[in-house]
Protein backbone atom coordinates (compact mmCIF):
# COMPACT_ATOMS: atom_id res chain seq x y z
CA UNK A 1 0.00 0.00 0.00
CA UNK A 2 2.49 2.21 0.51
CA UNK A 3 5.54 0.34 -0.22
CA UNK A 4 7.14 3.61 -1.80
CA UNK A 5 7.18 6.06 1.66
CA UNK A 6 9.06 4.16 3.61
CA UNK A 7 12.46 2.16 3.71
CA UNK A 8 13.02 -0.52 5.97
CA UNK A 9 16.58 0.16 8.43
CA UNK A 10 18.12 -2.32 10.70
CA UNK A 11 19.88 -0.35 13.55
CA UNK A 12 21.52 -1.13 16.89
CA UNK A 13 18.98 -0.71 20.23
CA UNK A 14 20.73 -0.35 23.41
CA UNK A 15 18.24 -0.98 26.70
CA UNK A 16 18.35 -2.57 30.02
CA UNK A 17 18.48 -6.18 28.20
CA UNK A 18 21.70 -4.78 26.54
CA UNK A 19 22.32 -4.43 22.64
CA UNK A 20 20.50 -5.76 20.11
CA UNK A 21 19.98 -5.11 16.24
CA UNK A 22 16.69 -4.23 15.42
CA UNK A 23 14.77 -3.87 12.07
CA UNK A 24 13.01 -0.63 11.61
CA UNK A 25 10.74 1.19 9.27
CA UNK A 26 11.46 5.09 8.49
CA UNK A 27 9.62 7.72 6.61
CA UNK A 28 11.25 8.20 3.09
CA UNK A 29 12.29 11.82 2.35
CA UNK A 30 12.33 12.30 -0.97
CA UNK A 31 14.30 15.70 -2.74
CA UNK A 32 10.99 17.06 -5.22
CA UNK A 33 11.67 19.79 -7.80
CA UNK A 34 8.74 22.02 -9.59
CA UNK A 35 9.84 23.21 -13.12
CA UNK A 36 7.56 26.47 -13.30
CA UNK A 37 7.02 27.82 -16.91
CA UNK A 38 10.37 26.42 -18.07
CA UNK A 39 12.47 27.89 -15.11
CA UNK A 40 13.45 25.99 -12.17
CA UNK A 41 11.44 26.71 -9.58
CA UNK A 42 11.69 25.19 -5.59
CA UNK A 43 12.72 22.34 -4.53
CA UNK A 44 10.95 20.68 -1.77
CA UNK A 45 11.53 17.58 1.00
CA UNK A 46 8.44 15.79 0.79
CA UNK A 47 7.29 12.56 0.96
CA UNK A 48 6.87 10.90 -2.62
CA UNK A 49 2.98 10.31 -2.98
CA UNK A 50 0.63 12.38 -5.04
CA UNK A 51 3.36 14.79 -6.76
CA UNK A 52 0.67 16.14 -8.87
CA UNK A 53 -1.58 17.36 -5.87
CA UNK A 54 1.58 18.83 -4.21
CA UNK A 55 2.30 20.89 -6.91
CA UNK A 56 -0.85 22.18 -7.83
CA UNK A 57 -1.40 23.08 -3.80
CA UNK A 58 2.01 24.53 -3.64
CA UNK A 59 1.58 26.89 -6.44
CA UNK A 60 -1.77 27.40 -5.20
CA UNK A 61 -0.87 28.67 -1.57
CA UNK A 62 1.66 30.73 -3.50
CA UNK A 63 -0.87 32.57 -4.77
CA UNK A 64 0.30 31.82 -8.28
CA UNK A 65 -2.70 29.44 -9.55
CA UNK A 66 -6.68 30.06 -8.74
CA UNK A 67 -8.09 26.46 -10.52
CA UNK A 68 -7.43 24.05 -12.62
CA UNK A 69 -7.75 26.26 -16.21
CA UNK A 70 -4.90 28.18 -14.98
CA UNK A 71 -2.88 24.98 -15.17
CA UNK A 72 -2.08 24.62 -19.13
CA UNK A 73 -0.35 21.33 -18.51
CA UNK A 74 1.52 19.30 -15.98
CA UNK A 75 4.13 16.49 -16.40
CA UNK A 76 5.17 14.63 -13.07
CA UNK A 77 8.37 12.24 -13.18
CA UNK A 78 8.41 10.66 -9.82
CA UNK A 79 11.59 8.81 -10.86
CA UNK A 80 13.66 11.72 -11.27
CA UNK A 81 11.99 13.68 -8.73
CA UNK A 82 10.80 16.51 -10.96
CA UNK A 83 7.81 18.28 -12.15
CA UNK A 84 7.40 20.24 -14.93
CA UNK A 85 4.26 22.58 -14.87
CA UNK A 86 2.90 25.34 -17.52
CA UNK A 87 0.32 27.90 -16.27
CA UNK A 88 -1.23 30.89 -17.75
CA UNK A 89 0.17 34.31 -17.76
CA UNK A 90 3.49 33.10 -18.71
CA UNK A 91 4.38 34.71 -15.61
CA UNK A 92 8.31 34.94 -14.73
CA UNK A 93 9.34 33.93 -11.37
CA UNK A 94 13.19 35.25 -10.63
CA UNK A 95 14.63 32.25 -9.68
CA UNK A 96 18.51 33.53 -8.44
CA UNK A 97 17.68 33.02 -4.96
CA UNK A 98 14.88 31.00 -4.40
CA UNK A 99 15.58 27.27 -6.16
CA UNK A 100 18.44 27.30 -4.42
CA UNK A 101 16.50 26.53 -1.26
CA UNK A 102 14.67 23.09 0.03
CA UNK A 103 11.41 24.16 1.25
CA UNK A 104 9.00 21.81 3.38
CA UNK A 105 10.00 20.22 6.59
CA UNK A 106 11.60 23.61 7.44
CA UNK A 107 14.07 25.12 4.70
CA UNK A 108 17.76 23.64 4.50
CA UNK A 109 20.32 24.47 2.69
CA UNK A 110 21.19 23.85 -0.65
CA UNK A 111 19.59 21.82 -3.82
CA UNK A 112 21.74 18.60 -2.21
CA UNK A 113 21.80 18.87 1.51
CA UNK A 114 25.35 17.75 1.85
CA UNK A 115 26.25 20.15 -0.76
CA UNK A 116 29.46 19.16 -1.07
CA UNK A 117 30.47 23.04 -3.23
CA UNK A 118 30.37 24.11 0.56
CA UNK A 119 33.76 23.64 1.78
CA UNK A 120 32.21 23.90 5.47
CA UNK A 121 30.85 20.56 5.20
CA UNK A 122 33.02 17.47 5.62
CA UNK A 123 32.77 14.19 7.09
CA UNK A 124 33.32 13.92 10.77
CA UNK A 125 36.32 12.13 11.49
CA UNK A 126 36.19 12.62 15.31
CA UNK A 127 36.85 9.77 17.85
CA UNK A 128 34.70 10.95 20.59
CA UNK A 129 33.12 8.47 22.30
CA UNK A 130 29.98 8.45 24.68
CA UNK A 131 28.53 5.78 27.14
CA UNK A 132 24.87 4.39 26.88
CA UNK A 133 24.73 5.84 30.20
CA UNK A 134 25.57 9.59 29.92
CA UNK A 135 23.53 10.01 27.02
CA UNK A 136 20.27 8.52 28.97
CA UNK A 137 21.78 11.60 31.75
CA UNK A 138 21.50 14.36 29.28
CA UNK A 139 18.15 13.20 27.49
CA UNK A 140 16.40 13.35 31.00
CA UNK A 141 18.90 16.77 31.78
CA UNK A 142 17.25 17.94 28.21
CA UNK A 143 13.79 17.23 28.76
CA UNK A 144 13.30 18.56 32.29
CA UNK A 145 15.12 21.90 30.67
CA UNK A 146 11.89 23.19 28.52
CA UNK A 147 10.11 25.46 30.78
CA UNK A 148 8.63 26.77 27.67
CA UNK A 149 7.43 23.22 26.39
CA UNK A 150 5.96 22.65 30.07
CA UNK A 151 3.27 25.37 30.10
CA UNK A 152 3.25 25.46 26.05
CA UNK A 153 3.74 22.37 24.63
CA UNK A 154 4.23 24.17 21.42
CA UNK A 155 8.07 24.85 21.72
CA UNK A 156 11.15 22.70 20.09
CA UNK A 157 14.12 23.27 22.03
CA UNK A 158 17.85 22.39 21.50
CA UNK A 159 21.16 21.95 23.49
CA UNK A 160 24.55 21.57 22.94
CA UNK A 161 26.05 19.55 25.37
CA UNK A 162 29.73 17.61 26.61
CA UNK A 163 29.99 14.59 27.51
CA UNK A 164 29.04 15.84 31.52
CA UNK A 165 25.95 18.19 31.28
CA UNK A 166 24.31 20.39 29.05
CA UNK A 167 26.14 23.78 28.03
CA UNK A 168 23.89 25.56 26.23
CA UNK A 169 19.82 25.24 25.77
CA UNK A 170 17.54 26.99 23.01
CA UNK A 171 13.97 27.28 22.45
CA UNK A 172 11.96 28.15 19.26
CA UNK A 173 8.28 27.43 17.94
CA UNK A 174 10.55 26.61 14.80
CA UNK A 175 13.05 23.61 15.41
CA UNK A 176 15.61 24.99 12.79
CA UNK A 177 15.50 27.96 14.31
CA UNK A 178 16.33 26.67 17.87
CA UNK A 179 19.19 24.90 16.14
CA UNK A 180 20.55 27.95 14.57
CA UNK A 181 20.25 30.01 17.40
CA UNK A 182 22.62 27.40 19.85
CA UNK A 183 24.84 27.16 16.60
CA UNK A 184 25.06 31.56 16.52
CA UNK A 185 25.89 31.50 20.36
CA UNK A 186 28.45 29.29 19.61
CA UNK A 187 29.46 31.74 16.70
CA UNK A 188 29.22 35.35 18.43
CA UNK A 189 31.40 34.05 21.63
CA UNK A 190 33.97 32.12 20.27
CA UNK A 191 32.36 27.95 21.73
CA UNK A 192 34.03 25.34 20.07
CA UNK A 193 31.46 22.61 18.63
CA UNK A 194 34.03 20.09 16.95
CA UNK A 195 34.07 18.02 20.50
CA UNK A 196 30.53 18.43 21.42
CA UNK A 197 27.00 16.73 21.42
CA UNK A 198 23.60 18.30 19.81
CA UNK A 199 20.75 17.34 21.21
CA UNK A 200 17.00 17.71 19.84
CA UNK A 201 13.21 17.62 19.97
CA UNK A 202 12.30 17.19 16.76
CA UNK A 203 12.13 14.68 13.81
CA UNK A 204 16.02 14.50 12.34
CA UNK A 205 15.50 15.31 8.59
CA UNK A 206 18.46 16.03 5.96
CA UNK A 207 18.77 19.71 6.66
CA UNK A 208 19.28 19.19 10.19
CA UNK A 209 22.17 16.77 9.54
CA UNK A 210 23.66 19.40 7.04
CA UNK A 211 23.42 22.06 9.79
CA UNK A 212 25.14 19.56 12.22
CA UNK A 213 28.14 17.96 10.05
CA UNK A 214 28.78 22.17 8.90
CA UNK A 215 30.02 22.75 12.47
CA UNK A 216 31.79 19.71 12.73
CA UNK A 217 29.73 17.75 15.62
CA UNK A 218 30.14 13.64 16.09
CA UNK A 219 27.02 12.99 17.74
CA UNK A 220 23.73 14.17 17.16
CA UNK A 221 20.66 13.25 19.90
CA UNK A 222 16.89 13.37 18.76
CA UNK A 223 14.11 12.52 20.80
CA UNK A 224 12.01 11.98 18.02
CA UNK A 225 13.06 9.56 14.59
CA UNK A 226 15.28 10.60 11.61
CA UNK A 227 13.80 10.25 8.30
CA UNK A 228 15.36 7.39 5.42
CA UNK A 229 17.77 11.01 4.05
CA UNK A 230 18.63 11.90 7.19
CA UNK A 231 20.00 8.19 8.43
CA UNK A 232 21.95 8.41 5.07
CA UNK A 233 23.24 11.53 5.86
CA UNK A 234 24.51 10.55 8.96
CA UNK A 235 26.10 7.69 7.23
CA UNK A 236 27.66 9.89 4.91
CA UNK A 237 28.80 12.72 7.02
CA UNK A 238 30.13 10.27 9.64
CA UNK A 239 28.03 11.51 12.15
CA UNK A 240 26.55 8.71 15.04
CA UNK A 241 22.84 9.80 15.50
CA UNK A 242 21.13 8.65 18.40
CA UNK A 243 17.09 8.88 18.13
CA UNK A 244 13.80 7.78 19.43
CA UNK A 245 15.58 7.73 23.50
CA UNK A 246 12.34 7.02 25.76
CA UNK A 247 13.42 6.14 29.24
CA UNK A 248 16.31 3.69 29.49
CA UNK A 249 16.00 2.61 25.92
CA UNK A 250 17.61 4.27 22.73
CA UNK A 251 18.01 3.57 19.02
CA UNK A 252 21.44 3.51 17.33
CA UNK A 253 20.74 4.61 13.61
CA UNK A 254 24.38 5.32 12.19
CA UNK A 255 27.98 5.32 13.55
CA UNK A 256 27.76 3.00 16.53
CA UNK A 257 31.24 2.37 16.90
CA UNK A 258 30.92 5.80 19.31
CA UNK A 259 28.40 4.42 21.93
CA UNK A 260 29.96 2.28 24.57
CA UNK B 1 11.72 34.26 32.92
CA UNK B 2 10.23 33.79 29.40
CA UNK B 3 7.04 36.43 29.82
CA UNK B 4 7.78 37.51 26.27
CA UNK B 5 7.59 34.14 24.93
CA UNK B 6 4.02 33.42 26.23
CA UNK B 7 0.80 34.56 25.51
CA UNK B 8 -2.00 33.78 27.91
CA UNK B 9 -5.60 33.15 25.95
CA UNK B 10 -9.12 32.03 27.33
CA UNK B 11 -10.59 29.47 25.61
CA UNK B 12 -13.96 27.20 25.45
CA UNK B 13 -12.97 23.78 26.97
CA UNK B 14 -15.80 21.45 26.26
CA UNK B 15 -15.25 17.83 27.75
CA UNK B 16 -18.03 15.20 29.77
CA UNK B 17 -18.75 17.70 32.36
CA UNK B 18 -19.87 20.78 29.88
CA UNK B 19 -18.48 23.40 28.58
CA UNK B 20 -16.27 25.88 30.68
CA UNK B 21 -13.79 28.53 29.60
CA UNK B 22 -10.24 28.30 30.66
CA UNK B 23 -7.20 30.05 30.52
CA UNK B 24 -4.30 28.78 28.74
CA UNK B 25 -0.90 29.72 27.92
CA UNK B 26 0.18 29.35 24.29
CA UNK B 27 3.57 29.81 23.09
CA UNK B 28 4.54 33.42 21.06
CA UNK B 29 4.80 33.53 17.47
CA UNK B 30 6.82 36.59 16.45
CA UNK B 31 7.80 37.62 12.96
CA UNK B 32 11.58 38.47 12.15
CA UNK B 33 12.98 40.03 9.42
CA UNK B 34 16.99 40.31 8.85
CA UNK B 35 18.36 42.96 6.95
CA UNK B 36 21.65 41.85 5.11
CA UNK B 37 24.29 44.42 4.02
CA UNK B 38 21.14 46.96 3.61
CA UNK B 39 18.82 44.45 1.44
CA UNK B 40 15.93 43.26 3.07
CA UNK B 41 16.26 39.50 2.87
CA UNK B 42 14.62 36.96 4.82
CA UNK B 43 11.74 37.07 7.34
CA UNK B 44 11.53 34.26 10.05
CA UNK B 45 8.68 32.95 11.87
CA UNK B 46 10.07 32.49 15.58
CA UNK B 47 10.38 33.11 19.13
CA UNK B 48 11.60 36.49 20.17
CA UNK B 49 14.07 35.90 22.42
CA UNK B 50 17.92 35.35 21.26
CA UNK B 51 17.27 37.36 18.10
CA UNK B 52 21.28 37.62 17.89
CA UNK B 53 21.98 34.49 18.11
CA UNK B 54 19.10 33.43 15.84
CA UNK B 55 20.38 35.83 12.96
CA UNK B 56 23.91 34.96 13.45
CA UNK B 57 23.48 30.87 13.53
CA UNK B 58 20.77 31.47 10.49
CA UNK B 59 23.14 33.25 8.10
CA UNK B 60 26.14 30.65 9.16
CA UNK B 61 23.53 27.99 8.26
CA UNK B 62 23.22 29.39 4.81
CA UNK B 63 27.15 29.44 4.09
CA UNK B 64 27.08 33.59 4.16
CA UNK B 65 29.61 34.09 7.46
CA UNK B 66 31.63 31.25 8.74
CA UNK B 67 33.24 32.91 11.66
CA UNK B 68 32.54 36.36 14.16
CA UNK B 69 35.28 38.21 11.94
CA UNK B 70 32.82 38.02 9.12
CA UNK B 71 29.84 40.12 11.16
CA UNK B 72 30.90 44.10 10.29
CA UNK B 73 27.78 44.82 12.69
CA UNK B 74 24.52 43.75 13.89
CA UNK B 75 22.15 45.63 15.48
CA UNK B 76 18.68 43.73 16.62
CA UNK B 77 15.27 45.96 17.22
CA UNK B 78 13.30 43.36 18.93
CA UNK B 79 10.26 45.91 19.13
CA UNK B 80 10.05 46.50 15.58
CA UNK B 81 11.48 42.85 14.72
CA UNK B 82 13.99 43.44 12.59
CA UNK B 83 17.83 42.76 12.39
CA UNK B 84 20.53 44.78 10.40
CA UNK B 85 23.76 42.94 9.68
CA UNK B 86 26.48 43.72 7.74
CA UNK B 87 29.09 41.26 6.47
CA UNK B 88 32.30 41.13 4.78
CA UNK B 89 32.77 41.30 1.17
CA UNK B 90 29.83 43.33 0.43
CA UNK B 91 28.09 40.01 -0.50
CA UNK B 92 25.13 40.92 -2.82
CA UNK B 93 22.00 39.19 -2.50
CA UNK B 94 19.31 39.13 -4.56
CA UNK B 95 15.82 39.36 -3.19
CA UNK B 96 13.66 40.02 -5.47
CA UNK B 97 11.76 36.67 -4.85
CA UNK B 98 13.29 35.79 -1.65
CA UNK B 99 12.19 37.77 1.11
CA UNK B 100 8.77 37.40 0.15
CA UNK B 101 8.59 34.55 2.04
CA UNK B 102 8.32 33.46 5.66
CA UNK B 103 10.95 30.80 6.77
CA UNK B 104 10.40 28.17 9.79
CA UNK B 105 7.67 26.81 10.84
CA UNK B 106 7.97 25.20 7.35
CA UNK B 107 7.77 28.48 4.90
CA UNK B 108 4.72 30.23 4.39
CA UNK B 109 3.02 32.74 2.22
CA UNK B 110 3.50 36.69 1.94
CA UNK B 111 5.61 38.92 4.55
CA UNK B 112 1.98 39.65 6.35
CA UNK B 113 1.02 36.41 6.61
CA UNK B 114 -3.08 37.02 6.13
CA UNK B 115 -1.76 39.27 3.02
CA UNK B 116 -4.73 41.67 2.24
CA UNK B 117 -3.24 42.54 -1.25
CA UNK B 118 -3.70 38.78 -2.09
CA UNK B 119 -7.50 39.16 -3.38
CA UNK B 120 -7.99 35.74 -2.53
CA UNK B 121 -7.39 35.33 1.32
CA UNK B 122 -10.93 37.12 2.66
CA UNK B 123 -12.91 36.96 6.49
CA UNK B 124 -14.92 33.89 6.23
CA UNK B 125 -18.57 34.06 6.41
CA UNK B 126 -19.98 30.85 6.84
CA UNK B 127 -22.40 30.27 9.19
CA UNK B 128 -21.91 26.55 9.09
CA UNK B 129 -22.02 24.79 12.36
CA UNK B 130 -20.81 21.86 14.01
CA UNK B 131 -21.31 19.68 17.06
CA UNK B 132 -18.96 18.74 19.66
CA UNK B 133 -19.77 14.97 19.24
CA UNK B 134 -19.05 15.02 15.35
CA UNK B 135 -15.30 16.85 16.34
CA UNK B 136 -14.82 13.96 18.40
CA UNK B 137 -15.91 11.16 16.14
CA UNK B 138 -13.93 13.19 12.88
CA UNK B 139 -10.90 13.31 14.92
CA UNK B 140 -10.91 9.75 15.68
CA UNK B 141 -11.67 8.66 12.32
CA UNK B 142 -8.49 10.63 11.78
CA UNK B 143 -6.13 9.30 14.08
CA UNK B 144 -6.91 5.74 12.79
CA UNK B 145 -6.31 6.76 9.22
CA UNK B 146 -2.56 7.44 9.18
CA UNK B 147 -1.22 3.58 8.73
CA UNK B 148 2.01 5.53 7.85
CA UNK B 149 2.55 7.57 11.05
CA UNK B 150 1.57 4.12 12.96
CA UNK B 151 4.56 2.06 11.32
CA UNK B 152 6.80 4.99 11.00
CA UNK B 153 6.14 7.74 13.69
CA UNK B 154 7.14 10.33 11.48
CA UNK B 155 4.42 11.76 9.17
CA UNK B 156 2.17 14.16 9.74
CA UNK B 157 -1.09 14.07 8.01
CA UNK B 158 -4.06 16.37 7.09
CA UNK B 159 -7.93 15.52 6.36
CA UNK B 160 -10.69 17.28 4.52
CA UNK B 161 -14.27 16.18 5.68
CA UNK B 162 -17.90 16.90 6.25
CA UNK B 163 -19.74 16.53 9.01
CA UNK B 164 -20.28 12.92 8.47
CA UNK B 165 -16.63 11.30 7.64
CA UNK B 166 -13.44 12.13 6.28
CA UNK B 167 -13.20 12.83 2.06
CA UNK B 168 -9.55 13.32 1.48
CA UNK B 169 -7.05 11.80 3.91
CA UNK B 170 -3.32 12.57 3.02
CA UNK B 171 0.40 12.46 4.63
CA UNK B 172 3.17 13.68 4.15
CA UNK B 173 6.85 14.24 6.37
CA UNK B 174 6.20 18.15 5.95
CA UNK B 175 2.75 19.28 7.78
CA UNK B 176 2.71 22.19 4.62
CA UNK B 177 2.99 19.43 2.35
CA UNK B 178 0.56 17.79 3.75
CA UNK B 179 -1.85 20.41 3.55
CA UNK B 180 -0.93 21.52 0.50
CA UNK B 181 -1.51 18.08 -1.14
CA UNK B 182 -4.99 17.96 -0.11
CA UNK B 183 -6.03 21.10 -1.53
CA UNK B 184 -3.93 20.43 -4.53
CA UNK B 185 -6.74 17.57 -5.09
CA UNK B 186 -9.31 19.56 -4.45
CA UNK B 187 -8.31 21.61 -7.31
CA UNK B 188 -7.42 19.55 -9.88
CA UNK B 189 -10.40 17.17 -9.41
CA UNK B 190 -13.02 20.50 -8.98
CA UNK B 191 -13.58 19.31 -4.90
CA UNK B 192 -15.63 22.59 -3.13
CA UNK B 193 -13.50 23.48 -0.20
CA UNK B 194 -15.65 26.28 1.27
CA UNK B 195 -18.35 23.96 2.60
CA UNK B 196 -15.51 21.66 4.52
CA UNK B 197 -13.20 20.78 7.80
CA UNK B 198 -9.96 20.62 7.64
CA UNK B 199 -8.22 18.38 10.06
CA UNK B 200 -4.62 18.40 10.67
CA UNK B 201 -2.04 16.38 13.26
CA UNK B 202 0.77 19.53 12.95
CA UNK B 203 0.96 22.93 15.31
CA UNK B 204 -1.02 25.65 14.11
CA UNK B 205 1.08 28.48 13.20
CA UNK B 206 -0.45 31.89 10.97
CA UNK B 207 0.72 30.07 8.26
CA UNK B 208 -1.44 27.12 8.46
CA UNK B 209 -4.87 29.55 8.45
CA UNK B 210 -3.37 31.23 5.31
CA UNK B 211 -3.35 28.32 3.42
CA UNK B 212 -7.02 27.42 4.96
CA UNK B 213 -8.34 31.19 4.85
CA UNK B 214 -7.53 31.41 0.99
CA UNK B 215 -9.47 28.28 0.14
CA UNK B 216 -12.76 30.03 2.37
CA UNK B 217 -12.51 27.16 4.75
CA UNK B 218 -14.59 27.84 8.14
CA UNK B 219 -13.45 24.97 10.37
CA UNK B 220 -9.87 23.99 11.41
CA UNK B 221 -9.27 21.37 14.14
CA UNK B 222 -5.83 20.59 14.76
CA UNK B 223 -4.65 17.42 17.16
CA UNK B 224 -2.18 19.62 18.32
CA UNK B 225 -1.72 23.77 19.53
CA UNK B 226 -1.92 26.92 18.15
CA UNK B 227 0.85 29.56 18.18
CA UNK B 228 0.13 33.11 19.59
CA UNK B 229 -0.23 34.61 15.54
CA UNK B 230 -2.05 31.50 14.52
CA UNK B 231 -5.02 31.98 17.18
CA UNK B 232 -4.51 35.78 15.84
CA UNK B 233 -4.91 35.16 12.63
CA UNK B 234 -7.95 32.75 13.11
CA UNK B 235 -9.62 34.95 14.84
CA UNK B 236 -9.55 37.98 12.33
CA UNK B 237 -10.03 35.51 9.45
CA UNK B 238 -13.52 34.49 10.68
CA UNK B 239 -12.14 30.67 11.55
CA UNK B 240 -13.28 28.10 14.02
CA UNK B 241 -9.92 26.52 15.95
CA UNK B 242 -10.29 23.58 17.73
CA UNK B 243 -7.14 22.37 19.25
CA UNK B 244 -5.72 20.05 21.46
CA UNK B 245 -8.33 17.41 20.94
CA UNK B 246 -7.87 14.37 23.19
CA UNK B 247 -10.43 11.55 24.02
CA UNK B 248 -13.56 13.74 25.13
CA UNK B 249 -12.45 16.50 25.37
CA UNK B 250 -11.08 19.69 23.07
CA UNK B 251 -10.53 23.61 22.83
CA UNK B 252 -12.54 25.75 21.20
CA UNK B 253 -10.00 28.82 20.47
CA UNK B 254 -12.34 31.30 18.50
CA UNK B 255 -15.23 31.23 16.66
CA UNK B 256 -16.85 29.09 19.20
CA UNK B 257 -20.76 29.68 17.88
CA UNK B 258 -19.97 27.35 15.16
CA UNK B 259 -19.51 24.25 17.89
CA UNK B 260 -23.11 23.49 19.22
Amino acid sequence: MFEDEIEKYTALQISKEGRSKIELVVAKEFHFTIFLNGAEFVTLLCSSQNLEYLTAGFLESESLIKSKDDVKNMMVDPRLGVAHIEIQGNRKVDGNFYPRRLIASGCGGGAIFYNLDDANTRKIESTMKISADVIFALVNEFQHGSQLYLVTHGIHSAALADRKSILIFSEDIGRHNAVDKLFGKCLLEGESTGDKIIISSGRISSEILYKVAKRGIPILISISVPTSLGLKAADELGITLIGNVKGKKMNVYTHDWRVS
